[in-house]
């Protein structure tokens, strides 16, 4: 299919809903998608002379008049658009033959497929958004958690923008205090006072730690906690994914090694998502396959944020294993139900369990939990979860520290100038008020086709 | 969720798009649908004083005014939609967490979960499309290939509910002329010439048959093909899957017995489906696990239309293996990469060829095409593609007999008239003109949720 780069005379088209439903929506954008639209389209009356925000029913018709479907055609005319273009909306019966069919006709009408998160960019490019609530929508659409969902909503509804705008008025106004002053220079005056000044950039720094030190907690709400299960072959480790995401994922059987490769499942404790990576068994194998399995769990132990290490009450001793220093690491003795008597000495730490049985389960659910620590937030906290942004106000946070010390030496005030300047173009790389070609082709072209 | 059955009173929601693009769009249908979206909803006015085939722009908001999601919403009035009541389609952004929420709450403010196809239920029942058509939108959504859109594609349109009707219209004239006799017995008059009676009554029976007929290729165009790929371990079975498809579906590697459970992947071949099912290799084996992955391949075999037997040129003999009576068997040679010269002999049947060189595979796609006769069809062919369209057709064919028994036998025309008339009943359920509660409750069941 015809692929290009951010033209945007360019009418763009694809699905942005996913196959397999009763319905597909195709999206269509551009100063040709109604004339586009009105070729292939047989309704009671032409798009063309529809007003925007109104909704069509008709034929998708071939040029030899032949039918590929009955839509219903949703019209908006730019710059009333998610795009601030023309653009159509058409929802297809939802059968992948169709689909793929009315793209190629659309495609041979003149529409060219687009690039992901070409719809966004163009919304950005028309001044729709600022770049991070453009990347908010991203977010919003991967969000499968209550606060996944409260992160990216606070920053799509530019709580997070109104609070980067804050900061860079104030350095703007500073800026240009201390540019008169250059203009003044031989005169020897100050306009902006010393202390403020000093004062003002170190609310900003802290501000700016603020925001950073929030990325770790951000990552996990945006990505979820990683908690790899490892333990000796056999101790359960698979029945436990399936009682700790209450599914059937995992293949069960009483024959040590069942597990090869290393299988994925997700549940939502108490608003964040965990994802539990069930592992093969750690023992010396000379099966080729089961070996395979074995070093893909030791990479997934090096990536989990928590390692859940799993022995049995017949045997309830724990091997050593190496944790990384920013791991968590919880201890789990199962099958419970197999031996009578539990030895109180140690019915604390560690936990107890039959995943089989599901006992203590909810215990072990509430463990995983506390060490996700989110008391101190509410739904309209900002936190940031992207690793752009995390990665500019690193810069803008030496930046404020270079500015600092330059006022510490006493330094001219072109200098410090110079220092706020590039705080400035930090922060605005995060909301897209000073960027570049490459950024923008690197962030959107992170997102789904269809956005 | 709160299910219901068949209450038009209630308002019913469901998704009608797939999880895991950019956008869902979510249906809500039936008397309340514009008052609880009005209720949940926030835009520049109400919807309820807003015309329908109009797109709104707006909020999702909860009790608390706290947004969830900003949405397109599509309106329509009664009846100007597809269910023939009020409707409204929202636009959500394609979180899971949101379209669950979003569920939720619609749910709180009175709207009720769709049972599957309930939606096109609906547009039966308020005769927007009779049962065959109905049926139709189902197998349209689910048609993969070029033929199994054209099919569903005419029964759609109707074309297949015209000749129905044709033949009910013919037999119900024949039944009132045949009952107007009885009005008149004592006087023994024939309103209903009974050369003509016959002759009718010969030239439907012999349309059903043919319509019955065309149920072994309409049921290959609505569902593919499925071929067995079966041989002895490690002659190059994944390998060929992956190769008739095009993709690395299968997981392939030197060691024998790799594949444990079956895997299937499909690929059309000029318009029709072929589902692909590779099988662990048949051989005799000590591993619990493998010979779990043996037994479902006899079970995969038994299910396939075509058997695809594959050994491999440095050992070109096939053991015998059982085929059914109805399945197409083709014998393949692989590996020829990895001898030196062709045997001549052979060379013509069976297939020689190389999954990992890619030789061969084009006349193997041939091979398998040719398994299926599509020539005689063109794209407004009536071809039945559903069992319970055949079952009544079956019937209709058994009442059609019955009735020339009973002329030959000149039984009196009332015991005529009553097979006649269980002929229009049988012919009647394939449209919906006789219908029962059962009958449409069994058919609508197997659509998906929000169609």
């Amino acid at each position: 299919m015809a692929l290009h780069h951010f033209d945007t005379n360019a009418t763009i088209i694809a699905p942005a809903t996913a196959s397999g439903g009763a319905v597909v929506m195709v999206r269509i954008s551009g100063p040709e998608a109604i004339s586009i639209t009105d070729s292939i389209f047989r309704g009671r009356k032409k798009l063309s002379d529809a007003k925007g925000y109104t909704l069509h029913y008709g034929d998708i018709v071939y040029d030899n008049g032949n039918v590929l479907d009955d839509v219903v055609v949703a019209l908006f005319r730019a710059p009333h658009s998610y795009t601030g273009e023309d653009s159509v909306e058409v929802n297809l019966h939802g059968s992948e033959y169709i689909v793929s069919e009315f793209l190629r006709l659309a495609i041979e009408h003149g529409a060219m497929m687009a690039t992901p998160g070409e719809f966004t960019q163009r919304a950005f490019l028309a001044g729709k958004m600022d770049l991070s609530r453009a990347e908010a929508v991203a977010d919003i659409i991967a969000s499968d958690s209550q606060w996944s969902h409260n992160v990216a909503s606070t920053q799509m509804r530019g709580t997070y923008s109104e609070r980067l705008g804050a900061m860079r008025e104030s350095l703007l106004r500073l800026c240009s205090l201390l540019e008169l002053e250059l203009d003044f220079s031989e005169e020897d005056v100050e306009f902006a006072n010393r202390d403020e000044l000093r004062n003002m950039l170190e609310n900003i720094n802290s501000e700016v730690a603020q925001l950073k030190s929030s990325f770790a907690l951000g990552n996990v709400l945006k990505n979820g906690v990683t908690v790899a299960i490892v333990g000796e072959p056999n101790v359960g480790k698979s029945t436990l994914l399936n009682a700790l995401v209450e599914d059937d994922r995992a293949m069960v059987s009483d024959i040590a090694g069942t597990t090869r490769d290393t299988i994925e499942a997700t549940t939502i404790i108490d608003g964040i998502c965990y994802r539990f990576v069930d592992t093969a068994g750690l023992r010396t194998t000379a099966d080729q396959l089961e070996q395979m399995g074995i070093d893909r769990t030791y990479r997934a132990m090096e990536n989990a944020q928590i390692i859940l290490h799993i022995t049995t009450a017949e045997n309830p001793s724990f091997e050593e294993i190496s944790i990384l220093p920013h791991q968590k690491y919880i201890q789990v003795v199962n099958k419970i139900d197999k031996i009578t008597s539990i030895d109180t000495q140690t019915a604390d730490s560690p936990l107890q369990i039959s995943a089989k049985c599901n006992i203590g389960i909810d215990s072990l659910r509430t463990a995983l939990r506390k060490c996700t620590d989110t008391s101190h937030l509410n739904s309209s906290s900002v936190v940031v979860t992207n690793m752009r942004h995390y990665a500019a106000l690193e810069k803008a946070s030496e930046s404020l520290e270079a500015a600092l010390t330059a006022m510490d030496n006493n330094l001219p005030s072109d200098l410090l100038s110079e220092d706020i300047r590039q705080t400035l173009h930090h922060l605005g790389e995060i909301t897209g008020d000073i960027t570049s070609d490459d950024i923008l082709q690197t962030i959107f072209s992170k997102f789904c086709i269809g956005k």
